[in-house]
């Protein structure tokens, strides 16, 4: 049984702190993809040419703002899935583990995004952006496999606690398959597929965790 | 009521410890914008020419400066709003959410402005990173009217509490209009513009959060 | 006394707080060592060249998931091991600082093996890795040390802890001896030294800190 | 009176979190300095070239070691003050915010000295250096006196309270007037200033804060 106690018990406090400082990292992480625009031979374009060069960030903004809701919105619905662990246990530390892999991976779609998006390589630039969504949607899903299994008895007995993981892990699957279609879509229009990454912002913002609803 | 409350009752301690991380990652960020200076071919220059070039980075240093103090008393300013707040709603998740988002991308317009302060683009500079600023008031303005609904019945009753509310709504549309006069005068002279943004840090850091005085 | 009483007492959450930051944002500082691909002359190659350009960066994807996942491990070996710790002395405190030194230091080794891993040079890369984790594990070593001396004397004398206490220091005894053996089989292959590297995963997961068991 | 209460009372557990914060960060963030060794030509020069080009990396690493123990140490000695302070006012904050600001510019004097202290300007690079921890320790003494002044009356008359920090006062300004000489002598000997940066962690790891002892 060593194998399945060895690092149990730690207590989950421990984990969402930790959880918590990596999402946040990985947020601000995110503006070391803006380059200060350099000034090379443009400079006898006159003084305000540094307004157009910002403006021509554009693909960067979009990135930005994109992934940073993305992950914040994330690190919402992670604190609501969590309240649902009853202990820590190996399975749910792998889980977790692998959730913040992909979330610390975030940085580097991004700037790839923000570097090709206005450029002919857009949509394989989209693809692997929204792989990687799809990927965090992936380790939603472990996570809440290894939440479902350690919840405490009386809450798995109980409708409302059904209801609630029933209900989450519906939106989860629906999550992964709208991912992949977005993938998809930036095969023909890099915008759409962001768009629909986009869209899913209201999906996981009306998700509900609380037990305290039997429906909706 | 889903969308309502699916978010809701989270405990404003976690939301606070996440806003701490993020505003001090961005600070510690913003040291990135230093850049070591190059040898090239000045090594003839002499075994001094370092001195001359870290003096040379003196627009680094004023913008350095400059953003880190307005992050840190930011963050002073928040801790004071979040005091009123009662609960954590989905509101003002977003509200905060939004000002995260703009706190964390201050480095990118601070290494511009360290880039071309010294250089014929520093209106062009001074105007974006006081837009910034403007933009970060906008989002402490969002954050307030969140805080302002959410509060316990007792609170909103209070006449104290009511005073220091109106105390702070004021500071900060006075701010904001501050903010967009600072970003107009950047267009005449740089360093107006910034001297505006600096002589904020006395209205921010003398704004008095406490219900305890119901005048001032 | 002054010497030994200086800087004790401190209480061991904080250290472990301070402990945890370092290990999270060094983690998340490994994404750093991506770089986005830049299009040169090769845009001549079409629309999908990035595709390619990407997969080409396998030797930062096998870094980056080898890092990640040692750090986090390793993490949760650190928590495991602090539980053992009765009070924070000098001697932890400084032998935690080493760890956090060498723990901060794996994102240099881990560039250098993205950069090299697929060239004449992959064994030098490799070499400097698996000598870095061995360093890491000397720094576990001392720690262990560290809170060897230091546990409550009601836990010293208990069985159970002593047996716990044993079966850590054979492992990491064990575990110092297997980075050294991933070091040197890197001069015949990067890859089989890096193999060792992954496969101790297995131990640090599968070690029981918990003085509950007094054998396994 | 407002501008003495404005910001007062938030409680020191908070702004000492903030504080491990920016630490950690400052400390981890030094790891960027260390710049992955480019192949250029030397290609040519077999197999382990990389071996040559990572040991001629060794002011990286004396800079590296040399600012995480100072940094280190110096927040074990963060956490010997603030015990002291009894409530976090104006003053307090302001004192602390300026602490933060040099810390966190650590990274870049250690970045000039990785790069200029095997060539020309070492010393100048080894003054900028040294003159960074002499303003760090500037802060130091602010910080002191701002505790100072607001310790709880009891802890004010208590006499063991009153000779730790006296204690305290003297190895503050003792360690100024050495950071200052290191600077000095960085002008003759690179080399000799940074040897009496690294002699001073004697002093700051040895500094009794306890108010236990009334003599040492």
């Amino acid at each position: 049984m060593a194998k399945n106690t060895s690092l149990a018990h730690k207590e989950t406090a421990r984990v969402e702190a930790f959880t918590d400082g990596v999402f946040a990292i990985a947020m601000t992480l995110l503006i070391l993809e803006f380059k200060v625009p350099r000034a090379s031979s443009e400079v006898s374009n006159g003084k305000w040419w540094l307004v157009r060069a910002l403006a021509a960030l554009w693909p960067s903004f979009i990135a930005y703002v994109l992934s940073f809701g993305t992950i914040l919105i994330m690190w919402v619905n992670h604190h609501g899935l969590f309240k649902h662990a009853h202990r820590v246990d190996n399975r749910l530390l792998f889980a977790n583990g692998f959730l913040l892999l992909v979330v610390t991976f975030v940085p580097f779609p991004t700037a790839v995004l923000a570097e090709y998006l206005d450029k002919p390589s857009a949509s394989a630039a989209a693809i692997f952006y929204c792989a990687t969504l799809a990927l965090i949607n992936a380790g939603y899903n472990l996570l809440l496999r290894a939440v479902d299994q350690n919840r405490a008895p009386d809450a798995v007995a109980s409708p409302p606690h059904q209801a609630a993981m029933r209900r989450v892990r519906r939106a989860y699957h629906a999550g992964l398959v709208i991912y992949l279609v977005a993938a998809i879509a930036s095969y023909f229009s890099a915008f759409a597929g962001l768009a629909i990454c986009l869209s899913l912002w209201v999906l996981w913002a009306m998700l509900d965790y609380s037990p305290r609803h039997s429906a909706h």
